[in-house]
């Protein structure tokens, strides 16, 4: 079992030098391609493809909270803390599918 | 400490009923806005809006991956196991800033 504090630790260990080095924006581009890149094995129902691409999303997601000073697991339980922040109940029982979480 | 499991869970029970009927395209579209939001969020440096912004991309990220019935903590320690999964070492030691992790 992986802390989503230390997964964001290891991303850190591995790649802050090299991610330092690329700046946050160059960080986007391959954040938003990795991103297109789970889509398309979404759409092929493709297993492995789905498990490495999901990897990859969360892996560059950690790496731009580690440039941007962000603590990932603190920022998602202070937002996410048992239940909808918008409509304050669990199961979520906000009006609209058409709106966001 | 939240487990990248736990967290996943969560997200379950908070907001599946309502993500599978959205389905899983029409979350797509949503966890892209977040990225753009979180971009927005990092070019201006505010500090709040990008650990909401971080957080959300996260919650999306989770919600897709139990629509798609995808453990994210496996899939993410699969392929990042304590090393680059590339060039295998801590730090990374891979040739081109260009290229990705």
């Amino acid at each position: 079992m992986v802390h989503i504090h230390e997964f964001q630790r290891l991303m850190k260990q591995i790649y802050f030098h090299r991610d330092s080095e690329r700046g946050i924006e160059g960080m986007f581009y391959w954040l938003v391609d990795e991103v297109k890149e789970l889509e398309e094995a979404v759409k092929m129902q493709e297993r492995k493809a789905m498990e490495n691409e999901f990897a990859d999303v969360l892996a560059w997601l950690a790496s731009l909270a580690n440039v941007a000073n962000i603590d990932l697991e603190k920022a998602a339980i202070s937002k996410y803390s048992g239940k909808c922040p918008k409509c304050k109940e669990k199961p979520c029982r906000c009006p609209s599918l058409l709106k966001k979480h």
